[in-house]
């Protein structure tokens, strides 16, 4: 056993009576005081698994009851410290992401709906594409994926299917995009109770493997583009579909809760349903992995108590400062659109576009999710025919990548990898003053200089909703890591030289980057205060300052 | 005299006692039982002007009375029909603009403040580069401008100083970048009552000038970046510069008034003046030339009677069909930033970046104004020291032009006047659903399909302002010409395809447009309905459908 990885009790009982997903098998381990309590879950042949996630070095005692077992299990096991590669589960901490051992976490993600429901070829060909990417989170669903340019049948179901027949055939339903006309009827297809053995391992497998490649897993539990049923189980078996997938899932390290991909566009689950998932799954998570919810259109509600970040699809990357104020919380953009070629605006946007997404949420302190959706058939799709597969696009079933932004992600990740620590938003340009609630601003300025007031008073002629709509379209992104670090992303800005305002009492040094030709070199040396930085002249730079010893 | 030109008659009479500007000389002229109210301006020695702008061919009567007359002087006179280079002056029809003859007018603008102000070398250089430039609007401003990169004092001045001395040395003031320091005081420095004919002659030429080109001139009446303090003469003295410029330009048939840049950023100017002054421009404007007025920061008031369309100064281009709709009159986006190099945001867009506002803003049926801001000295700028001047910027002086964006500006406009029509916003998209009123959206979520309530439902709880803010980052940018011309700019999307919705009862020829490698060629013919048109998957292409015969 060792820290930060997952401990794994196997026992012996008699079969479970009724369901084989809800056992009776209740484990309390213990470690100087503090206790867990885990559930068991059933891989049967009369066999449990109880699993459990130890978080400090050292030793712990457990104690496991339940009906299934002859007699209650007691003992004691020792957890050494982690190895290099294990950090432990990552959690929010303000606005700001850090795994367990207090490393700092900049998400870096991408996306895979259905990644883990593929051939064994093409998982090992996406296995591969994520080994040697920048990504160190993934979105993927636990459920199989139907929609546009992604329609085949997965290769294992999580539950049996009711009925007699037990038929798992689904045909492809002629010119259906979206499974919006799923209903209840369908959500009837599956017996939750009896989880299927083959399905779940595998998944697992897939789990694991992230663990190994250091790759969050954001685990979908619930969307919209389905056509089996799924997504319109009745309430009572979601919640028994949650509690087996928690007894099972909850000790990896790398997991975390996306309730859902667009939960809005679930027309079976209402929000009142949603908030119950959300709650049952918060209260059966013994290690309170992060938790979040994703919308298509209206966000979810990031307030709640036992939501633990934003997960926006938004392309509104100026609102990163906005987010962290309104919820204390990690913001992150977990769908800004794909690079690709699709006909669809969310799936065709170049390789530019996604960088300068990242570049402008992650230098205001945000995370940013990749995707790629480039057209099957076309040429930058070719070689994905290699396990001789059709319709395999990255975002919906991985294979390789194609595009021009992972590399400029990686090099990316490398400056920010190397930061002092977590960047929070500046708030001292043109569109920070037009964000800010009246009273804020009002006292602000009271404070300008005469010579500028006209300016204050301009903006409190328009409104505030003038002033959020002109917030928008400004080109302000960047952010500082207390006075250690500032970093400005230059966007479309294409300046000869900038100005940065570092602070006077310490010296720095200068950077100049540029995002998409991926060169950095330092331009200033020792300097403070008012700072004339010369620059390229050309899009997409940024420029970074660090406090010097 | 001819149709849409300027008829000037010249009149001997006694020196005008007291004002030079304000001089009691009226003339009517009568058409058709219609009559014309205009009045004249002294020239000095005696003689005095009155201009008149025939807009029908046929024969006028002129009746011309005042103090400084012996006697009233009365004639005829005839005016044959317009040639081919003359179209009459630019007025509103609803949101669009055509010429008084009829013909369509797009606002292709460009900007050079103080393009009149400069030495004859650096004019005529002026003037040649807008002969071979696509643009048929210029903004500039009657006053000189002092600003950042722009320090020289103007050729003239408008008026007499006033006082003993009559210095006409104005220092340049130390690090001082607009002059909101201006203040009443300094208003003082001038005599309006007594114009510098040298001034308003020379500016005339220049005006002359753009009319041989077939350039608009948007002729900015105040604005706040000087230091000479013509932003700050008190209001009476205001009205008395506006009356006499209105007795000299009103006949051009090229002026178009816009009372400020930045209004707003005026700090002897108050709300109240501005209305008084707009009020007295289009009272003593005999020919209702256009007349706007262009912000900073707070909006003007563009519902106002006397305001015959939308100046704004704006990146926000999503905005085109909801301010058509709010006022009903033509949109144009006259400041959208500068393509340069400059550090200051504002002026250091991308040619990329410029063609892309254009094509946005015009997609929907705007207008949009273009401006170059090279750094003095940057190897962009070097030929502007042809003429031996430093600090030439295009946007503030002239000279050359040196980016990238007028050849795409030339290319668009060609396609631009060939197009059927005017174009009117397209609202078939989600960014449209999204800012429709709420009433408007329930009627239409009300008629979607049942799969697709779905999407009206999370819309809807979305609320006004999220619905708002997501609609600023849809990239929708279209437009139609009735049913017989539908453009769609595509901006970022790289698509491989898209579809279009045609009309089912016409047929289209569509052309693919690669809007900055400057390419249009026709792919589909014949076509209508639902249309699967294939696209390069490239960024800011277009597509345009046309009416067959």
């Amino acid at each position: 056993m060792r820290q930060y990885e997952t401990a794994e009790l196997c026992l012996q009982g008699s079969a479970p009576k009724g369901s084989e997903a809800v056992v009776d098998l209740t484990a309390v381990f213990g470690k100087d005081g503090k206790t867990w309590n885990v559930k068991g879950f059933y891989t049967g042949n009369g066999q449990y698994k109880v699993r459990f996630l130890p978080e400090e070095c050292g030793t712990y005692t457990y104690k496991i009851t339940g009906s299934v077992l002859q007699a209650p299990v007691f003992g004691t096991f020792e957890a050494e410290s982690a190895d290099s590669l294990h950090h432990g589960p990552v959690r929010a901490d303000g606005t700001a992401l850090f795994y367990a051992d207090g490393t700092r976490f900049t998400g870096f993600g991408t996306t895979v709906y259905a990644m883990l429901h593929q051939s064994d070829a093409l998982m090992a060909e996406t296995f591969e594409t994520l080994s040697e990417s920048p990504f160190n989170k993934v979105r993927l669903c636990v459920f199989p994926k139907h929609y546009n340019y992604n329609h085949n049948n997965p290769r294992f179901y999580a539950f049996q299917r009711t009925g007699q027949a037990k038929d798992l055939t689904f045909e492809v339903p002629e010119g259906s995009e979206a499974a919006f006309s799923i209903t209840a009827k369908d959500g009837e297809n599956w017996d939750v109770h009896h989880p299927v053995a083959a399905f779940w391992d595998a998944f697992e497998e897939g789990l694991r493997k992230l663990q190994e490649l250091g790759i969050e897993a954001d685990l979908i539990l619930f969307h919209p583009y389905d056509r089996w049923g799924f997504s319109a189980m009745k309430q009572e078996d979601n919640l028994v579909y949650l509690d087996y997938l928690l007894r099972r899932f909850s000790a990896f390290p790398n997991v975390w809760w996306s309730l859902a991909n667009e939960y809005d566009l679930c027309p079976e689950i209402s929000l009142r349903d949603w908030e119950e998932i959300e709650a049952f799954v918060a209260e059966h998570d013994p290690f309170h992995h992060l938790l979040s919810n994703h919308n298509c259109l209206c966000p979810w509600d990031w307030s709640r108590k036992d939501t633990t970040h934003v997960s926006w699809q938004s392309k509104q990357f100026r609102r990163v400062s906005e987010l962290m104020q309104k919820y204390g919380k990690p913001v992150l953009f977990d769908e800004c659109r794909y690079e690709g070629n699709l006909p669809e605006s969310w799936g065709n946007i170049s390789g530019k576009r996604m960088v300068q997404s990242f570049w402008r949420v992650m230098s205001q302190g945000g995370h940013c999710t990749h995707g790629e959706t480039f057209f099957p058939g076309s040429k930058e799709a070719e070689a994905n025919t290699a396990t001789g597969e059709s319709e395999v696009v990255w975002w919906a079933r991985g294979g390789k990548l194609h595009g021009e932004s992972p590399a400029r992600i990686a090099f990316m990740r490398g400056i920010f990898d190397s930061l002092p620590g977590p960047l929070e938003p500046s708030a001292d340009g043109l569109a920070a003053a037009m964000s800010m609630p009246d009273e804020t601003f009002k006292k602000m300025e009271a404070a300008m200089p005469a010579s500028f007031r006209v300016f204050g008073e301009s903006m409190l002629a328009m409104g505030k909703r003038e002033r959020e709509l002109f917030a928008m379209t400004e080109p302000e992104y960047g952010g500082h890591a207390g006075d250690l670090a500032f970093l400005r992303y230059l966007d479309t800005e294409c300046c000869a030289r900038t100005e940065l305002r570092l602070p006077e009492n310490h010296r720095y040094r200068v950077d100049l980057i540029d995002t998409w030709n991926m060169t950095r070199e330092t331009v200033l040396t020792g300097v403070s205060g008012k700072v004339n930085v010369p620059c390229y002249g050309r899009e997409y730079c940024a420029v970074l300052a660090l406090k010097e010893e």
